[in-house]
């Protein structure tokens, strides 16, 4: 296999202050050691000029960390440079925070805060405790989501902890707010026993219309997730596991008909048992797929095995695999899909060859796939991977914004398989089948149809089964408001 | 004692669509109606015209939420008009809820995408896990808050639940945000045993820069927040206790000034041994006040009784209260202070003549003080409340946003009694000496100088007795940002 090439990707653009003597040719020099370390020279702004010195900001971008550092040392060794700072694009995108708490009516004077703070609030509190439905119009709480993570599967990071997860968590509560106009509140929490976790998240939900999962580590989060529905009558959607499953399931619809094939028929490999694959080969098999395999590091999941945790046994009884264990090199051997969940390099372009035709590969490793998509390339009818660099990225920010939107909107009471088939099929809708192609089978996370059609299939979906709590009279309030006998 | 009067409160204005038929005289009939109810007509606008018919908004303000549904019943009775609907101002400022969570950056394409959220969002993560400090400067926790309430004893309302205590943990939060650019989220729980509760805010506070506790039941309440405080390294501070207590002594040191007295030579009586009284007590103790009494339903709270709680017994002996039980009354004899954290008219006019000079009273149950201030006006050196349409309010919207924004400014581990006096000073010190009088002791809750004097004084505090983190490298970080190995 050959190595991918490094990716100059925006998330390694440094901006360096520099103080540089005022003589000729001495940013030319500057530029030269830019460029000899392989960074690549952006905008130059001038902070302070004097007769001796003048103070630039330099933005760089570099292939790496390691990179930016080297280039530090670089320009600090230089005679005449001082290096005031270095300061780092995403990190600045990340200072103070990427999202805050703000007001949704103005306070302008004692008339308004008698109206939003004692004394008006007690009659609103009133009204909701004589009639507790009342607080889905009088709070957020129709709109407010909490986005909660224990740090323990963090990205592809792993157990990094709840502080290191919040970024993470903050950058989703962006994207909610972004994307689906949710109000999300990022919420990280001490690890701890299932039981703690599902206590301490069950007990804070009151205000929430619904709990979005995340990053918590497998098999745990299937616990988590599963005893929260149970207890909650609000939607505990885990994104893990879910938000991937609905976004390869339109995927892989898409390719199949790019390959004039149905689900149904295509014999699919699940490369990984985590959160993501678990979830993912569920919800292809209730999608119609007849075959499918899933894969760990020690072969097939099958119930022949001992070494299963009950997760994973679950999953081998509902797939109905009973076979000897094998290794992923024999499972691959005639299938026609892989989607891959697991970690990098780990398919050889030698097993490739030995799929059957269609062949469809998602390798969903990030940064590094199963598999690398410039070397199979032509070997594969169709090829999706996580990154952005390639086309079609399968990628979760596809999935969460519409589904919450559609549940928020249906206020409904739980999410459903159901649901998740409905969204599947509103993504992969959104590439129109005259422009479907093998490098065209999911739309942008850009593209402004995505969250409005997941929505719509979401709460038609919860409408359908019944757990909408949301009606008619609810949805359209009047001009002047709701009656007062409300 | 006489009854207060009926106070016009904007909380209690309508906004009725009526369909009127186009009548002379009609709208002259519509307006008769109104004013025969007790009915203050505001604005009125046309909504839809036709020949037969007008449709208008017309707001009413009415003394009472019945007055309000009377009127309504008396204009549906009336020929000739029809009552659409019937809007409350107040509900309308609560529709939806009042804060939100938004973005802080803008996400305007994939590069930025890719800076906030995968991949650029890893290397964030990586730096906070391999150092926690920097949480503090790469996620929202320096700034932001959690107000945390189990609806057990909301505002003066009681247990009526967490969902109809979410509109004043969200009217909160919005004065947060308003006052002190604060970002603090509302989170109502299930009420619990003092373990569960104490668990459920421990395991979610990690994101969190200091918890606001509110509107938690005593005596749970003390119990609650001290065993946080062992818990946590961020600030626990319960407001009903503490932002009540900060209050009241900066409101009685200038009542004090302008009877040419200190608080040392005061004989004050507490009435209310509930969270704010107890802890308005020790607060005036810790001050200086010599002679502080608590009396409570059944009496003064002292070392004799054998119906207190364990907060209360504490109490008894902090304030060294060995004598025999006395009722209300005999406590109040000869005393110079009436510090009234009660319910409605539990003080006669004829108790207050019993005090001695200089008298002051501050009757601060709400919206009906111990003692009708009208009444007693005359028989008192300095008139407090805790109502807005009387002068010297005391109120707690005065203090929790100055003093969070000094505890995350200081980004200080705990609270300490020496920050609550050096927000009381602050708070007392925004009243110039040379404008202090009988009905200015305490400024207005829009004067602007007030939180940023508050805040100042308690991260002064905060630094002077060692439990600030921040440092001054923190506090001033430059134009270009942080070092790249910061």
């Amino acid at each position: 296999m050959t190595n991918l090439p490094p990716v100059l990707s925006p998330a390694y653009r440094l901006v360096i202050r520099l103080e540089i003597d005022n003589r000729p040719g001495m940013f030319a020099e500057v530029a030269r050691t830019i460029g000899a370390r392989g960074g690549s020279l952006g905008a130059i702004d001038l902070v302070e000029a004097t007769p001796k010195k003048h103070v630039r900001d330099v933005t760089v971008d570099v292939p790496d960390e390691a990179t930016g550092e080297q280039l530090t040392a670089d320009l600090t060794n230089m005679n005449g440079v001082v290096v005031r700072s270095v300061s780092d694009r995403t990190f600045l995108m990340h200072l103070g925070g990427k999202v805050a708490v703000t007001g949704r009516v103005a306070v302008r004077n004692r008339d308004d805060l008698s109206l939003v703070y004692t004394p008006g609030v007690a009659r609103v509190s009133l009204a909701i405790a004589a009639d507790p439905e009342r607080s889905w119009a009088l709070t957020q709480r129709a709109n407010a989501i909490a986005i909660i993570s224990d740090g323990t599967a963090v990205l592809g990071l792993g157990n990094v902890g709840p502080l290191a997860a919040l970024p993470v968590m903050e950058g989703k509560s962006l994207l909610f707010a972004d994307l689906a106009g949710v109000s999300a509140f990022p919420i990280v929490i001490q690890p701890g026993t299932v039981e703690q976790t599902v206590e301490a998240v069950a007990r804070i939900s009151v205000g929430f219309g619904g709990i979005n999962l995340e990053d918590i580590a497998a098999p745990a989060c299937f616990e988590i997730e599963r005893r929260l529905r149970e207890r909650l009558d609000i939607p505990v959607f885990h994104d893990d596991q879910h938000g991937t499953a609905i976004a390869v399931l339109a995927g892989l619809r898409n390719a199949a008909a790019v390959c004039n094939m149905s689900i149904n028929d295509l014999r699919v490999v699940v490369l990984g048992a985590g959160a993501a694959g678990i979830a993912t080969a569920r919800l292809l098999r209730t999608a119609g797929a007849k075959h499918v395999i899933v894969v760990d590091r020690n072969g097939t999941v099958t119930t022949k095995r001992a070494d299963l945790n009950a997760e994973k046994r679950a999953l081998a009884e509902e797939l109905g695999s009973s076979e000897p264990v094998r290794p992923l090199a024999d499972a691959l051997r005639d299938a026609n899909v892989l989607i891959g969940l697991s970690g990098p390099r780990l398919v050889s372009l030698e097993m490739v060859r030995t799929m059957a035709r269609p062949r469809i590969v998602f390798a969903m490793a990030n940064p590094d796939p199963e598999v690398d998509p410039v070397v199979v390339g032509s070997e594969v009818d169709v090829m999706a991977t996580g990154r952005s660099d390639f086309p079609n990225q399968v990628n979760n920010v596809l999935t969460f914004p519409g589904v919450f939107r559609g549940l928020l909107d249906a206020r409904a009471s739980t999410v459903t398989t159901n649901m998740e088939l409905a969204a599947a099929a509103a993504l992969a809708d959104c590439v129109p089948a005259a422009l479907r192609s093998a490098e065209y089978i999911l739309p942008s996370v850009f593209d402004a149809q995505v969250v409005p059609a997941i929505a719509k299939a979401v709460s038609g979906a919860a409408r359908a089964e019944g757990v909408a709590r949301r009606t008619d009279r609810d949805a359209a309030p009047g001009p002047a408001g709701r009656p007062i006998a409300g």
